[in-house]
């Protein structure tokens, strides 16, 4: 079996901003994603407070690690100023990741 | 970049226990959340049975790893006995972490 | 508080693979998911491509670490060569693992 050790790169955007996120995924070459539909709160604080409670978006994209790095420096530099967003990355092994 | 290591808490639940759960998120001081629909199961066993077929949500939440801690002896302790529920935790890496 | 070391189990799949990918998580023992839909595409490259645009299923299934392995090798060599389909495991730390 062939797990190869990638990074989950998981993107919560308001819906409107979701154009913007896909343009930059298809810049930075990554390949393959998916999106869903999702309520978000930022209950409490007034930094947490921009993300709406509804009509998000939730990316979440399969990359190498070294373009997981890429993408979110741009995501921080081009779209965070721009949109109410949120970011993170985690480790994942993907079977057969010559797909990515 | 800004890279924060936070936690990802995962709570999956029957519908009518997401009120429960969003109350327990703002007294933990949970910040921020997403949630949607999923279709659950419990396919095999007595245990695992208690989660219906349909009409659950998932909640995903990022904390600071002592709030994760807090959070999900919370939920073990309060809402465990009453929900049926699963919670798990992973390590995720945030950016712009200041917004949790 | 009871956290027990598992592993998620992500599949990404066209939704018509998802009755496949139900009776091989039955068959392996696999006893709890979520599932929902979502949208996903493989925007670059002809690998990818086979993932269609719209109409996928994501599968989010909480397992012990040796039947990871097994799940991943059967989707491997069973459903990978006649489905458009990703899949990939991570770490988590489950409250009352006893569940799975």
């Amino acid at each position: 079996m062939n797990l190869h050790p990638m990074k989950l790169v998981t993107i919560v955007c308001e819906a409107y901003a979701a154009d913007a996120v896909l343009r930059l995924l298809a810049e930075v070459g990554a390949s393959g994603h998916t999106s869903f539909p999702v309520e978000g709160s930022g209950a409490r604080g007034r930094r947490l407070a921009d993300i709406p409670e509804y009509a998000n978006t939730q990316f979440e994209v399969i990359v190498r690690p070294e373009l997981a790095t890429l993408l979110l420096q741009r995501l921080g530099a081009e779209l965070f100023p721009r949109y109410a967003m949120v970011a993170f990355e985690s480790d994942v092994r993907v079977l057969r990741a010559d797909k990515f």
